[in-house]
Parts: C-alpha cells; structure tokens; sequence
C-alpha cells in the first residue's frame, strides 16, 4: 500500500506523539476498501495500477480522518474501531482532533507528489474535495447527527433543515449518498482519472461506484443489526440505540437485504462493457453482500 | 473577498445547520491578514491579484478552520474569539468540530476553482498542504499543547519528543515558526505563486513572510500579557495561566518587544529589492508592530 512510506515522508520533521497517533489510526488493520477500489478501477480503465498509488493512499488518509473525528465523545462517541481503542481512548482527544486534521491535508499531498500530470492531479484533488467536503462526507456526518439528535437540538438549527422536510427514505438516502457514498464513488473515480480514462469510462465506473456505495451502506446497517462485536471489531447494535435512521429501521431487515441485492446488481452491470477486465471489481461488489465485518 | 460568493457555490447542497456554522466563523469580523499578504504579495510580483483571488480566499478558510478547532473544550477552550462566542459556543461541539473539517477541502476547492493553469494550482495546493499540516500548522499546535501539558500527560508519550530535548528558546522558536510562522509565509508565497513569480522573487517574499510571521506572533503573545478583552476581542492572560511558552515568558517584555522590531526590520529588508511596488506589505509589516488587538 505505500502507506507507510508516505507517512514517513510526510512527517519527517512533525510531532512525534502526532505521528503515533497518526500511524496508530492509518495503519491499522482495515479494509482498505476505498484505495483497492481506486486501484482496481485504474487497471479497469487500462491504467497502470502504480500510478494511481498516491491518490489511493489519499482516500485512505481521508477515510481514516473521518473515522478518528467520528469516534470523537462530542461525535459517536465510540471507544472500540477495528478492534481496538480509538483514536482518543488510545491518546487523548486533543491529539485525535489534530490527527484527523492533520490527514486531510497529507491526503492532498500524496495526490500532488504521485505521478500524475498537473491536470490529472487537479482533477483528482477537486473530485476528492468535493467528496470529502461539506457537500459529501462531512454534510452527511452532520445530516446522520442531526437525525439522532432532532429532539435535543436547538429547534432554530433545525427549521428549514432539509432532513426535516423529506420522507424517511428520501433523508435515508440523501443521507448514505453524502456520508459513504461520496467517497467511495470518488475511489473508482480517482483510479479512472489516474488512468485517463474516457468520459464514458469514467461515468460507466462512477456507477458502479455508486451502486456498490448504497450496498455497502445497506450491508453496515444489517451488521449493526445482526452481528456481534467480535465480528465487527466495533460496538454493535448501537445504531438504533441512537436513533439513527437506518435502512433495516425504515425498509426492515428482509427488504433491506433486497435492497443491497439489487444495487450489487445494479454495479455489475455497470462493469459489463468492461468485460474481463472488471473482474476484480465485480468481485468487490459481491464480497460487499457477503461481507460480515 | 468574493468570501461570501465562494461560500455560496460551495454550499449549495449542503446541510443548512453546517453551512450556517461556516459562515458564523468564515465571515465574521476578522483582520483577514492571510488573504491580504497573498493579493498584496501577487500585486508586488507584478501579478494581477484578480488571479490570487482563489489562493487569498483559500488561505482564510484554512486559518478558519485552524480557529475553530483550536477553540474546542479539548484544545484551547475558549468562549469567546473576534468578540463573539466561539463556534461550539454558538452552536454545539459536534457542529464546530465538522466545520472546521469543511473547510479544509473547501480551502483546496477554493484554489482548484480559482484563475490559474493546472502547474500553479497543483504548486498552491502543495505550499498550503504542507503549512497547514502535521510539519506546518497543525505539527505546531500538537507542539504548542505538549509544553502546556508536560506535567499531566502520558509520560511515554512525551519521552524522546523533540519538545523536550531542546532549550526553551529553540523550543518556543520551533513551536511559532510552524504554528503561525507557517501559514503566513505560505499567504506571501501564494500570491508570489499565482503571479508566476521568479524563483528569486518569491525567496525575497518568502523571508519577507518568515519575518513577520514572527514578529506577528511575539506581539501577540505581548498583547496577551498586556491588551484587554476589550481591544483584541478574546480572554486575555489566559497563556500565562495555561503554562504556555511564551516569548514574554522566555524573554521578558523589554527583549521580545525588542525582537519584534528586529524581524520586522529583516522583513522590511526583504522587501528592497520591489522598491515601491512592495509599499502594501511594507505598511502590513510596520501596522503588525503597532497593532492593539
């Protein structure tokens, strides 16, 4: 993955209980969903895999900044990930806060000393932006927030909100397309650009980005429902506890796996033109029905 | 600034509760130095400084974010910041942490959307990258708190930090010259950037940056020690109460006050070379001497 000696690079002259803390989250043992995805979806698009290394650690640095700063007390407020002490159970929360915002612009820069042309860069790192940015990612965590906290919060805060306004599906979805969604499309697509793909490759990926993203989702859910901690390596059962709106409380469990089911269709045949060369891809998709952690 | 309109297309979508957040912090009575020293330094490299106008806006939402997530109950906790309460204050914790995680990509979209060919923006984002992160900024914040808590933290988290193994001076000089030193030099060498300005030119500005970067952060240390709420708008004598290296602390007043005027002196030699055209920045080196708040 590189990840390691990017981080090195990146931190030669940098705190040293920051960089623990940093190491400590990023290289811990993951999935590693969102740089595969980037790297399959290259090869997919005729790319050589090794050039889109550096965007692929950037999704994963992003990735795990987002998970530090959701695990936070005034957030989640989570104590176990990946089977382990989060991020400020294992530090402290000052130095968790500074080690997600200190991933988001080590993020860029291993875009911008990959092996890109300028403009591919540029492309990268507007489409991992927009993603990662209040639009994406963060809009969705706060979206997922103020669903569970609708009765708590101060009511001017919420008047007008748009999650007010919607049915529970329609904020579900808005909701999952920003907060996983957003990134993991950006993965397939950060491999495409990286391999300079064609329009029509790109769009043809970035479906099958979002059908698997909507799946994932679907699948973390059911997890939360049906799993047990060991499993998981996180604490379950804790979505509902909270009042998340999730898709086995609006849809039920059955129709939710239904759901999953059809968007995996859905991302499979997106991939079809590609024939052969998706396979990875295609397995992915199917790894995340069956995923059970 | 064209602040408000980059705000707006970046917003579009997004969760009103957040949007409100960034612009509580983004557009509230600020001295908007960054931005300045990136127009004004474009303008002194014979630039346009329409064209820095994307960097100049970049600049303050990254110095935006770095505020508000400073001012958490598990960092600095502060009530009160440019006279009016905080970002967590005005709404809640969660909301401020995700606010300031916003505006990090919005600072890259905000360059990547600005008036420069790809080479430059690709250099903008790597020069902003790398003083807003674990080397820059956020490595002298984690510094910055590791003296104030020596005492309290985990033993082994602080043995073999480079915080410790030095004099106070080199620590205090190493702590502001990423803390604040930094971002400031990246303001001045953003706009030299966005001009197309020589290697030479932009060596010249960019001492001129370390200089008052400096100097800017030993008067604010002078001006808690001496100014009052009222004047700078934020709790006063709060470092000394934190244990926090200061230079008054280190120094005393009459010496710190004393090395001010040095590095502005060095700044204003910096700046020979442009002869009149550097008037703006040789005002903005002079007006941080003299500054009350």
């Amino acid at each position: 993955m590189h990840l390691k000696q990017r981080l090195d690079r990146f931190c030669e002259s940098a705190p040293k209980r920051l960089v623990q803390a940093v190491e400590y989250s990023l290289l811990s043992p993951g999935k590693r969903l969102r740089p595969v995805l980037c790297l399959m979806a290259c090869e997919t698009a005729q790319g050589d895999f090794q050039q889109a290394m550096g965007n692929a650690c950037a999704l994963e640095m992003i990735h795990c900044y987002s998970l530090i700063h959701d695990d936070l007390p005034a957030m989640d407020d989570d104590d176990l990930r990946r089977g382990r002490p989060t991020c400020h159970r294992q530090f402290d929360e000052a130095t968790a806060i500074l080690a997600g915002d200190a991933l988001q612009p080590m993020a860029f820069e291993s875009i911008l000393e990959g092996a890109l042309s300028p403009s591919a860069m540029v492309e990268s790192c507007k489409t991992l932006a927009w993603a990662a940015g209040i639009q994406g990612m963060v809009g969705g965590q706060m979206d997922d927030l103020l669903e569970e906290n609708r009765a708590q919060m101060h009511p001017s805060g919420l008047s007008g909100s748009q999650v007010d306004q919607e049915s529970p599906e329609n904020r579900l979805g808005s909701i999952h397309r920003r907060k996983t969604g957003a990134m993991i499309e950006a993965s397939v697509l950060l491999g495409a650009i990286a391999a300079g793909a064609t329009t029509e490759c790109r769009s043809a990926l970035g479906r099958y980005g979002r059908g698997i993203g909507i799946a994932f989702q679907i699948v973390d859910d059911l997890l939360d429902v049906e799993s047990t901690c060991e499993k998981t390596g996180k604490a379950t059962g804790k979505d509902a506890a909270r009042g998340k709106l999730t898709f086995p409380g609006v849809y039920g469990i059955a129709q939710s796996r239904q759901m999953a089911k059809h968007w995996v269709a859905e991302s499979l045949a997106a991939l079809e033109p590609f024939g052969k060369r998706a396979e990875g891809l295609g397995q992915i998709a199917k790894y995340i029905l069956e995923r059970h952690s």
